[in-house]
């Protein structure tokens, strides 16, 4: 596994790369324009309350008798299996949070979120609510530069010596269609998995994109038309300078038949359908274009390109993929 | 909702229609080809207790133990909500089963069960052990003429006035390639739902089926070529007399611009390709195809045709729906 | 079908019911708070031109270009088989949208839409791209008093009698621990379901949230402990004024054994455990629970509740239902 | 990587390991127990040229007919982009197959199946068709030990150095209840990845096995009960001799706080209660009660422990994960 100390971000350069990540404040600061910023906490709490009262449940424990009744550690006792666990935490955590973007601006998203760390074979286990509160610490305004500190907060806070932070979400730009030049906003998926061990930072990228493949062999040998159909590519990368995730869509994009609108005109349909039927790719194409074009990348390190073709005429899929660095 | 008492099966003409369902043994007589038929349970077993002693948990009670000691019937509890439940039971249950099918063969299969009864007001809880239970009963030999019999058991079972079964399988068909004939196998999804109201059955067939659709006005504006997907349609029907899953795959893929293949030469693809593009349809054609047929259906008492086509130009599908009847 | 003419939305009244919907801005106002709200369009569009000179694909046709030469309307033409389409459109469509919530704030998320209109039996097609059209034209800022606005707009752009539009989405409320009263968020799915029959407005809001559900069964027979699990409940309803997406989540998680969370220290995880097995529940209870409240509830004209519980003593699920109105 | 030649099957000791496959004969031979073993072809057959008729098709063309045109290979082209893909094949193509278990009986089940080559740099393409055909030729009766059969007539037929092979399915075992003895199927899902890189055979067995795991922190610190949940574990091995489905069923449900059942009467219910509660385990403690056993088979060479909880307090899941060797 190829790591490297972060790249510290120094403006342009730096995590804009993959655009500043605001980890909403789930209590943001009035100036905040996050989630719930003018939220009247007391009625939602009350509310609440009522809640619990309607279940006949004790109403919450005032912190003054809970701090009182020291409960045991489970998890800190000593265990004698001897085996140290390569990663435990939480996943399958929905978080919203705000991503920035090469146009300097940000978008609002919903990330589907893991948190892990190692834990060393003295320990029965990790502690599993520090997670989602160094999650909440981060939350009122991290950029993506701040992955580390999140990754190094997790070292701390749950004392290992490796962290892990998983981030899938999708993300959206907006194109304009190729005739009439209208505009709509496409979705992608882009996914962020990082890793400290000690200060080293391991970082990849990972982006989702739809697109079109026509088929060359079935252009090659028909009377006329050819099969084609929306496949999707999945590029995973390491790089020692960040790479926005908009540059991996264009390369992605530009490796395809055609690439993907969601609002196309007549006139943009036929340019689209033709432009396709000029551009045949079988799956195999698809992968080595992009390959191509991030072996060529200066900043690219590693990268896995995989492509799967939900072929118009089988009900099964193709699929290709090239893993180089 | 249509109900009819359900068709005897004579036959051929019975359930023989949509096949003959063995929801196999899980402990099959000797005799039969289920599941386990020459299964050694006593070595299975003996290995199981060996695990429990692993756990250092309790060997199984002796029956003349457990038999003993009588156990509170919370479900039989007097419930003063005053509110009957609609449905209950259980769901996402995986099972073998063995399907007959048109050519008087059969073909095994793995369904996903749902079963569900309703529940008078007078009480708490109905007894989910039981609708295993009834399965089991019904494992060694069923055919879909017996699905009532499930149901009535059911009924009687869990002291119900209506009983639902729902079952979801794969299922296959040989296909011949359209040049050269090389045969290959097509999967496709079918569903039952059958609910007994007293004495009355309704009975819905589902059967989910892959295509290809090329688009009308692609072709129509375009230089050249036509986008063209995989689409996937789906019937419901019910009907006096049973109608066979193959019967209703038949209707979907002349329906399409053409139909799916597992194995396609070159020769095929050429064929398929000019086929489709020679055969346009709009996921709206390709409702109304299929709601034509099933309109001249003489068996056919009511109906719901959908239609998905996953656009190979965008990221987004198009959608077409007919109910009928 | 309940159907009403929809509520007018006067402050409080309106909107808040089940908030403010904002379609996101693809190309939002400078003032906007939206997407892409700084966002540099020209660099971002310069850009994509370069990805299409990258793929030697024809540079955009000027619109005087494409605008000389008309393109036949395949989906304008005739069709001869008498046979009306009861909803055709797009879904599956990725669009970020902004939620306004019971404290008068606003949520960022991201929904899955499904835009539908009838088609009469003379016209061949509808046409696709409108659907997009409308969204966007609505993009700028709407709230859900605008949803009809999109119903009707759908109505006048499609030609047609019906439209139907469905968004689902996560949605996210602060939450505090019961003893602790550390606060972190829970995520939840609503969905609205929204259909313009002429003039008619028919409105289903859905909310689907996740419970503990402790079963009295194992509690009473059981030396200690008693099996406990993650259930998911999901409640549509009609209603004649509009109703919190909160106000239903409320009603849900007093109706479980307990509610979750997504941040819980030891004394909280003490308080929960202990607030379950004092409070345990069939997925029988779950729905009666939650009817009662409905039933109870003024504005409710009509309402389905279901329950699923992932047993954790099997690997299938326990369902309820109840449905009434 | 390790590798070694595949374990040569000497009865007992060879397929019975992971059991004996026999992909299903799609035209299988009437002595065969397969699918369509009575299967009248020629029927079936005409119901598909009829199909073709109802669509206007061209009805098959004559061997002797597409024989004479000669088509171009596409695929065969010289490629000059000096790129060598790693994988390239088909996958999510559904398949009946039959499984051998341990009890020398056999079960029948559907795969869902990926099959893939490396491509070398010179071609431009792989030929898909060739992988349906080499799967169809090992149909009628395919046996574990066979795997490399297929991986090599894979390298043969297209001509490439390595190879792949990609099986899911789901698996039964008849279980008996722990108090009343009552047998029930319980369901679980089984995994063979096989890689040929020239001779050498690279095999790894996953099994996903459902569980109940009761938190010991929630049980040590709360007056009654404790929170438990269903969880998955996912197990991958490899090893030098062969490792039965079965043995790693039995490893993963001994490391629970109690394995799963289909059926348990309210006996069993409170054995399985008592069991879980006596017998509290983290997802820390599940990996490691796995991995210790593993690390102890003198057969396994490597593995990889998962496991997930669906924890009941939280709407996020609890996850731990080791690897070894």
């Amino acid at each position: 596994m190829w790591t490297a100390s972060f790249p510290s971000a120094t403006g342009e350069d730096g995590f804009a790369i993959h655009g500043a990540i605001k980890l909403l404040a789930a209590f943001a600061a009035p100036a905040s324009a996050g989630l719930f910023c003018e939220m009247n906490a007391a009625c939602y709490v009350g509310d609440m309350s009522r809640i619990h009262e309607a279940k006949t449940a004790a109403a919450p424990l005032r912190p003054e008798v809970w701090a009182r009744t020291p409960l045991q550690d489970k998890q800190s006792e000593r265990d004698h299996r001897d085996l140290r666990i390569d990663k435990v935490g939480v996943r399958g955590l929905r978080f919203p949070i705000v991503i920035g973007d090469k146009a300097h601006s940000t978008q609002n998203t919903i990330a589907t979120i893991g948190m892990y760390v190692d834990l060393p074979k003295e320990f029965k286990g990790t502690h599993m609510s520090r997670f989602i509160e160094v999650l909440n610490a981060h939350g009122s305004m991290v950029h993506v530069e701040n992955i580390p500190d999140i990754l190094y907060a997790m070292q701390r806070r749950l004392k290992s010596e490796t962290a892990h932070l998983e981030m899938e979400f999708p993300f959206f730009l907006e194109k304009q269609a190729p005739a009439t030049g209208m505009t709509g906003l496409m979705d992608y998926t882009a996914r962020f998995n990082a890793t400290a061990c000690g200060a080293e930072i391991d970082f990849v990228l990972t982006v989702i994109c739809g697109v079109t493949t026509l088929c060359p062999c079935s252009k090659a040998i028909s009377r006329h038309g050819a099969h084609n159909q929306r496949g999707v590519v999945t590029v995973q990368i390491r790089s020692h300078k960040t790479v926005w995730i908009e540059d991996l869509i264009a390369i992605i994009e530009r490796s395809a038949s055609s690439e993907l609108f969601s609002l196309l005109k007549r006139e943009d349909e036929k340019a689209v359908t033709e432009r396709a039927y000029e551009n045949p790719v079988f799956v195999e194409d698809l992968v080595r274009n992009v390959a191509l074009q991030l072996n060529a990348h200066a900043d690219v390190t590693w990268f896995k390109v995989e492509a799967e073709n939900f072929e118009s005429i089988h009900n099964h899929n193709a699929y290709a993929c090239i893993e180089k660095g």
